[in-house]
């Protein structure tokens, strides 16, 4: 698969545009590698390319690895079923587990609670020369907490105005913690996983009917889909807000799963692989080493 | 693959008999899969089977999460270039990367000195569901501190007698440490990864050559080397005394990377189809629940 300029200028949301998710589609690219191909096809073509990017993606992985200057943070968003769970299971499967982590937000505990709310994601961060894997992240302060703003009432704040400059101040400080990384060190790798009512719908029905899912059904796994149009909203201002030059936003249109995750895969391989990075020169001392290292093993006899 | 009785039999080491690591090959088993079949094609045979088992993995992981009562450690001990490593990543490369955590035990950093040895052990256990996997472990308590005492004048210890009796005493810690946890859920699988001298030496020259690896070696690297025997006398002591009826050790034999893989594979498998998990019962009141969700979706409109 070919990531073309094209491609990835109608994914991203270009900082100080806004991100107009409603005009954006859900279900393919206007610059497709999958053009004029559908159904099966288009689905065959792109796990294809998929099992490509698994092993450029451990190659990649290796070199970010030995060079230990640059660590990768891809932040993966979007509402429930959108497709997170799976695109990390799909995609990572071709990263080394020893150099990738995964953190999942989820509720913050009571310790979190008692801290601001980056504490958790700094905590969370990849090291360098690793892979970070956020399923959620600091961003649901600026969307869960926007549509329901009473969870606001137990991170024990201060200001009880939750008004615009409110929001306007989370945007600030989460764009200055992310420049903070970039001049550090982080890649940023921000994925909105841009989901249609219609097939999240589809997708909750088809779980229903999932004997292997149906055991872990509750009620609340359906509880904000009536607020579809809130989180568009909040998603809308949020990305608006926060797609800077140093760690823009990218829309994946994730009605197809396959080529969600090509996609992602594809973005992150690029983003490795302008880095530029390369194995550390090997310095004459150290082939001195290499060469007495090897005598000395040549040496011990059989 | 199918891994019969006779198989696990000659590869585990029963409690209370040695573990006669000098006797059992390095290169195969007696009761062996591949028997009958050299080079080329068992490694076919064994990719094809390790294949499988990833997807059987990826299966029993998710009974394990559902099932929520039990989690799986294990232990993965050898002498460097045994081939820690590439099982982690070829193994594990069909498991879920939300249900599984990799810890490689380094060097204690000063924070974990100054506690008792199980503390960091402690910390990285896995959570109830999940699969974790310990890069060395704990047992390196027993093995590099045995063969280089000298190391634990560095753990603030309040005796300095480092007689048999002491090392005696960290077999029956480690012993009672771990049948709690057995006691508690955890599901422990130990695996000596078993080379021969001549394999390592191979595989260290083998390095030394690759310049995807020359940046990153130094000296260190084989400084062990010189003391092999040492190491396979601690790994015959530790192994002998913690082989336990809750927790024993399998020796898998580790000259060949394809067999080593698709054994360990094969083990972890059994381990989890042995806990006879199955997925929670949905009560009577769950599927009102669902039956409720499906009507609130439906009426949805288009």
């Amino acid at each position: 698969m070919n990531l073309t300029k094209g491609l990835m200028d109608e994914l991203m949301v270009h900082p100080g545009e806004p991100a107009q998710l409603s005009k954006r589609s859900t279900k393919g690219t206007k610059v497709n590698w999958l053009h004029g191909i559908g159904g099966t096809e288009a689905r065959d073509v792109a796990k294809r390319d998929l099992a490509d990017l698994r092993s450029e993606l451990s190659k990649a992985q290796d070199l970010l690895y030995a060079n230990a200057s640059w660590s990768v943070l891809i932040v993966l968003q979007g509402l429930d079923a959108a497709g997170k769970d799976g695109t990390i299971k799909h995609v990572m499967a071709g990263a080394n587990p020893q150099g990738s982590d995964v953190v999942s937000f989820k509720q913050p505990s009571d310790e979190e609670l008692r801290h601001d709310y980056l504490w958790r994601t700094s905590k969370a961060l990849p090291l360098r020369g690793r892979i970070g894997i956020f399923n959620r992240s600091h961003y649901e302060e600026v969307l869960i907490c926007r549509v329901h703003p009473d969870l606001l009432a137990q991170e024990h704040l201060p200001s009880q105005d939750y008004g615009q400059s409110f929001w306007e101040a989370r945007y600030e400080d989460i764009n200055a913690f992310e420049r903070h990384l970039v001049r550090n060190g982080t890649r940023i790798l921000k994925f909105f996983l841009h989901i249609s009512r219609d097939e999240q719908r589809r997708r909750f029905l088809e779980r229903l009917d999932d004997p292997r899912k149906q055991w872990k059904f509750s009620p609340a796994d359906i509880a904000e889909r009536p607020f579809f149009e809130e989180y568009q909203r909040a998603y809308e201002a949020a990305i608006t807000a926060t797609s800077t030059s140093w760690a823009p936003w990218y829309i994946v249109p994730a009605d197809h799963k396959y080529a969600l995750r090509a996609l992602v895969g594809a973005f992150v391989v690029d983003a490795i692989d302008k880095l530029h990075l390369e194995y550390p020169k090997v310095s004459d001392e150290k082939r001195a080493e290499i060469e007495q290292a090897r005598e000395q093993l040549l040496s011990e006899g059989a």
